[in-house]
């Protein structure tokens, strides 16, 4: 099965080793940077000579199945709908864009076309996250009643970055709005969402937080509460726990060694692992594996274009809130 | 120096025994109690022999300088205002009153008679959490950023305790709310609770709740989430975690023993300490010496009167967020 | 009932408050100690205030039922075989002697005269300890297997202490050799020790060692590890597992706080406890009440003078193994 | 660079396909299997289509410059002194050879064919491991004084295996004594191995034991302890902890994920990973980079042919130390 890889990035050249490394079946046949140049290298050493400019070439070889969209936000949306048309399956980067109008007209596109739309909500995969869900489905802690994510990054991004990032609850707080949909299997009913710009003045002037605290009480009653920091000096901090009526199961961050050092003074271990590309390795390579297996199968995808949709409605909820000052209603108008 | 004890209930006594088994230098020399008749054996253990039903007659004692007051909260508000016209030194428990009124009232009236008013927030004296509280004023962690509280009953209370408990805010959330303002050393500016009854049909029939989500936001922009529940089914759970600009301190349960099992599916060690007497046997015998300690040296109380108030606003916030559905701006009318 | 306490060190000042605040049915009638002088005013604190230097006369008082044995241990013997002829029943400190023969007479003459006679091995009714052995005798883990026990100092005492300690191994690790016996439920059969001076020169020049490894081979097979050190630079380190045929069960340390903090280079928590006298705070008084519980419900104690003996006896073998590297055979002459 | 892999079993296999997916510029041109039709198809998977049943065959091949000898420990000697001869570098499998002999034999084969022999001490490669023995290195626990260490299988190999395994000091502890030797950077002076078949009847009938301990002082009179067992219920268990003058480091288990589960019982966590294959996944893949590396750097290699004679010396020391009931002093006849 041949694919196309569309943005080259941080993001993209980890699919791409995952493929080329651990998916014999697939091959990469063509790459569409906007870079192209600075890509070639990387490329070559995977093996891979068809380096374009071009997104419209990319998507126009009909030996291509599938396409992994891995450029910037801004383009996805385009992209994703491009694609859809060419009957490509798509692996596509969260978020499916910025706006929830363009965003359901990808939703609209990828149902019309009848195609696979994949959205890279990694933390499906990673291992501690699904077997708890696993447990939680099998019933160990009864009904779930409450969820507490902690979600902090070790530390923020370019104020560039910032600016055009959406926002913080578009940016870093939809993986926590997939996590509540996921583990809960329930959706919201109403949200509340403050926060504060604590780490750097530069981001409140981009009209921005950093600290967020988000509520959510879902249709059936359940409680969510997410804690977001753009900043976490100790690194990386991914965990949620959830009650249940029979009990508790939390997800705790990995660390790089299970060395335990006693002093004079403290007995102590690792930091968590330090960001994203070392926390979620292997969810890296479970999801672009699951994709294709998806693919090949005609199976359900576990992360969908609708799931993306429903993220980016409790990112642009939690928004409203915190910029309005007021408890939103999800599902009214 | 002697004092009285007004209630000797459950937690009446352990304070009783505290005091005959670690302060030698303080006697009971009364105690009252509606039901004098069931006190008078244990107190007979403790080798107090005065036991009235009468707490005006223990008032009037002019050798008694102090007073213990753990009789039923609707009792609080009247036995503080005398006891302060008795020109009494008290140890209060929580809360003063469940009305913001006649708290107030209490409060005048402590100030008015120039005596020591400490209220019963046993939690500062745990060690656990007054050791994370000195690492944050030794600046650790830096600037305290965003605190997150767990804090879980083994079980619900009767039904009828519930009835007349107020409310899960004021009953049980007060304790969070103190705990809320000594860890960030700062005042809300604005609250959100909400929550919901999912342990049982009945407390939701009684109008209360038994899940609750609250989130402040502070005068200094800071956050706090507390997530709270009547059944944790593995017991008692009390837990905090504070992140600042440096890092982060936890505070974390208490297990009975330190045991670890290996079996072939799990690595396992005991659920934490029972309930609040369990879990803050230490804490009770810290309180109530500090509270000796400060009328005899003329120092200052950890927990004063304007706390078990400003505590009391808290839960009466939450009380009307909840119930109304929105979000309360604390100081205003 | 009536007791004495003969030696009001360290141990003995322990003993008896825990007596004068927790057992309020016995009383400490009498206390002994050759520097009676320094005694007086910690003794009137309790409410004791006869003191005297001289044993014999504390002995001689027929009200006295009951001694507590924690005078210096070249003492012991003499004092036990005495109390013994007077028919009292006592509460000795490890170790009963340092000498074999010196030990079996105090066997004998609390034998013959059918008192109680408990040995201080304060450990067995650690809570963790006692929570582990009786989970063992539950069946959790099976058929016992393997111990391995560590147990680490937190420095060494001084020189002159260690001159008339009677060695490592009697003074130390006299402790291990019960706890090794109480959990196999098991003897030894072979013994085999080595060890070093590491920490200061000074204890080589004693004739001593600061750090052993001792391996004993029970009578059925089993396996026990003990590996002891006079220095552990992050505290006191008393921990043991226990392998068996269905899983293994571990005893860990105690922390004073459950504080965690997370700095930008580590996770870290408490270092355990600081010595023995805070890591057997809780052992010391349940070993106290259990001695007056057996003396008073004639039920037999935990720790007997024949237990003492048996941990003397591997103390001596582990002696003679290091001296004269060898393996020690077990019962025979 | 050309490779040639001997012995396409389990092992073999881990390393053929972490060469395959791992290290682009080795390639395995040929394997060498005694049941080399049941190697072909997973061989083809991997692209390599050489396969043979005749090793002379594979060194005969000029193109092929180093070999991985992971065939049955029986065939290792022969094959080594054959590849030195041919001026082959070689990775080879622990043990050498069961035999002190030959596996001299085979140290001077390399030597005189100045070629690069390492031996297959993963553990030397795991992350946990090297990142304590780094700490160690760099001073943080000052001297090291005591090394204790748990090795233990979840559970024993067929009789068969074991009747031919050299008996479980060279079988199972020859990693044990390899990690002893890298953390203490330390030799061994005397040796005490004692054991016991706990587990199995016809262990012991072959002549074997499942359950070790053996202790190890070391020419700077250093303590090892080593603890092993054929069956931990509870999984592969491999842990070491070192203490120092400074410190204490420990080195624990890899859990599968970090879920930890609250139920009404106990708080639990998984058990270890499975077995080697799963806990060592990392140090095999780092293990054979590090080879090559080696090889076309001329750099040495971590874990020599000297390295593998001296874990055999020791094991070698422990069977007899167990056999004949006695003290083995090192370096002696």
């Amino acid at each position: 099965m041949k694919v196309g890889l569309i943005g080259a990035g941080r993001i993209g050249r980890i699919h791409a080793e995952n493929i080329v490394h651990h998916i014999p079946r697939v091959q990469i046949a063509r790459i569409a940077d906007v870079a192209a140049d600075k890509v070639r290298d990387w490329a070559k050493g995977l093996g891979i000579t068809q380096v374009t400019t071009d997104v419209r070439e990319l998507l126009a070889d009909p030996e291509i199945e599938a396409v992994l969209v891995c450029s910037s936000t801004d383009t996805h949306a385009d992209i994703v709908v491009a694609a859809a048309e060419k009957g490509k399956h798509m692996f596509c980067e969260k978020p499916v864009d910025l706006t929830l109008e363009r965003a359901r007209a990808c939703a609209d596109a990828v149902a019309q076309a009848d195609v696979v739309c994949m959205i890279g909500f990694q933390r499906r995969f990673d291992p501690t996250f699904s077997a708890l869900k696993a447990r939680v489905e099998a019933g160990e802690i009864g009904d779930p009643e409450m969820l507490v994510i902690t979600s902090r990054d070790p530390g923020a991004p370019p104020i560039e970055y910032i600016k055009h990032s959406g926002g913080i609850f578009k940016d870093m707080l939809i993986h926590d709005f997939d996590v509540f949909r996921w583990m809960l299997d329930d959706e919201a009913d109403t949200l509340h969402a403050t926060g504060s710009s604590l780490s750097d003045p530069a981001i409140a002037a981009a009209g921005d937080i950093d600290s967020t605290a988000v509520t959510i009480r879902t249709k059936r009653g359940r409680l969510c509460q997410i804690n977001t920091a753009r900043r976490a000096a100790y690194g990386y901090d991914q965990r949620f726990e959830l009650l249940g009526s029979l009990g508790m199961l939390q997800a705790g961050n990995v660390r790089p060694t299970q060395v335990t050092a006693y002093s004079r003074t403290a007995v102590s271990s690792d930091v968590p692992e330090a960001f994203f590309l070392e926390r979620y390795r292997t969810a890296y390579a479970l999801e672009i594996a699951h994709f294709f297996e998806a693919v090949q199968d005609g199976k359900p995808v576990r992360t969908t274009v609708a799931d993306g949709l429903k993220a980016l409605e409790l990112a642009d909820a939690a928004t409203r809130s915190w910029r309005e000052g007021r408890i939103i209603k999800l599902g009214a108008a």
